[in-house]
């Protein structure tokens, strides 16, 4: 089982409509800031004594939000056919930050968490 | 392992004592706020992209914790002869919200969590 | 000087874009979640010992959101030829909650709170 | 104008009802934690640096919320024929504070705040 | 009176000694995170409906703060001969704030919060 | 499965240095503030209904936290030789927490989580 963790916080502010009824009025052309936390699982601490360099942790979730920050998600070519829900955006985010890990990371899982508003939250486990 | 989770908020107010010296003062009748946090865990998103409606799931919490506002429940009959201990809420919570669930819905888990003060919280997940 | 301040929360999901060099990448039709916070200010208590009526205060500030929100702000009337900024969007719901409130409130101030992501956020206060 | 504002916090876990048509179902025998923020207004810093020691701020607001604690407010004397609301609460417990402030305190202010559930809060301030 | 504020948030991580039998434990060589939050106060929004352009506030908070980052105050020459409590620490970047805005900046105070652990935070206002 | 979770919190405020090339400006004496959550785990509540007493748990954090409160890490034996990057300094305390738990004490987990700045944090889980 994975023991440590490291998490990093960050967000993106994105405009999308969700264009099928079972969404209701989210059908409109509307927004969102998610709050994102990308963590980070290792099952024991590397040679300096931590998970991952968090300087290193937090580039790589920067890096991965950017070319989402500030965009229409329903002009993105990558979500193309699907309905962007939160859901749909953090399993995108995780799979990046999962491909862009420097090799020999030593990590066990990613996890991405998206709060979009003060009382609804998602999450995302991707094991590595 | 679940690997989405989707979590809504919610609270109660309710009166209760907890009648057994291990409870110091809390054997006086008082209360709490209980924000609640119920989540639900899923392996893969359904057709819509989400783990279930995000609607859905906030009026399933409502109408579960609806019983349970403004009450005393030292008065209930669904705690009688037990000590409510935010432990002994949350298990009866996440019990109804299973037992609410409908046919279908492709869960794999249910967890509650409550905050009783800002310094102490406690949650119970309830494999499906 | 007001002494007693009760204050209530809800939020909105919109989409808008800024259209002006100054703002950067926010030039973008983007989004936002505002967490926003109402607030009211009474120099003393009501007959039932309160600023207002709570169930009235969240009311009135879900009544003066609704139309705004799952709104593309960009094209909505109210705001033609305005940078809808958070100050600009806080300053006009400020003002339909001073315009909503009942005869005889005693009310002294509103105050309206939002957050635009974890890192920001403005407020405006309306003497009454 | 007050410059300095120094913030302690505590909490108190109460039962009441509220007994008027009014407050609808809070008529009922219920409860809440209220999370309690005392505030202590300076215009100069005195000799060490500080608007007041924060143990000795601490300490004032632990023991003026000690009769509350655990308690039902119906029961008890300084509430008789008033109406427990959270403004009403507050008030006691800033009135309490001025009064057990030392002397030269040297202080121009005290605010109380509580927040009741997750979704509403109110505040007092009283000037010294 | 001020009718906007915009705040932006940033932090700092420093090491420091209260050498006084006033501090008690805070004698010691020690340290504290001190989460900043930094407001900017306006009677009326510039032309481009904001009260400052966020990115500026935040960078002029960054820039401010840098000299600070990862320090050990008791070997600061600004804070020679002075207890830097968070009182005096958060009036020192109060006065560097307002010295660091632009001319024409047209704002009427300054204030600056900080938390220094999650029971306790205080704040200064600085008047333009 | 562990099903059942306790948290309570804490804080302590220290200074230490992390002397390699690895850590950048971290290398420099610095402090923080580390935001302690303690989480019990287990699988069926106690005769009581609860995991644990929750005093007693709250009890167990601070007397292991005792020790590290003030203090400069960089001069404790138990960390000589030892970077303290908050992944180290958690799981010593949950190596100490679960050395202190009473025998039989029927729990299946300790986890501690620690905030070291707004937008950072770390958790470790010990299986007992």
């Amino acid at each position: 089982m994975s023991r440590f963790r490291l998490t990093v916080d960050d967000h993106i502010m994105i405009a999308h409509s969700l264009n099928d009824p079972f969404f209701g009025p989210a059908q409109n052309l509307h927004g969102a800031t998610l709050s994102i936390q990308a963590s980070f699982f290792r099952d024991s601490l590397n040679e300096f004594g931590v998970v991952m360099d968090i300087g290193a942790a937090s580039e790589l979730l920067a890096s991965t939000l950017e070319p989402l920050r500030y965009q229409n998600l329903d002009e993105l070519e990558e979500f193309r056919d699907r309905f962007t829900t939160t859901e749909v955006i953090i399993e995108h985010i995780a799979q990046r930050l999962a491909a862009g890990l420097p090799a020999g990371h030593g990590l066990s899982a990613v996890e991405v968490e998206a709060e979009e508003h003060p009382r609804a939250r998602a999450s995302v486990r991707v094991q590595l």
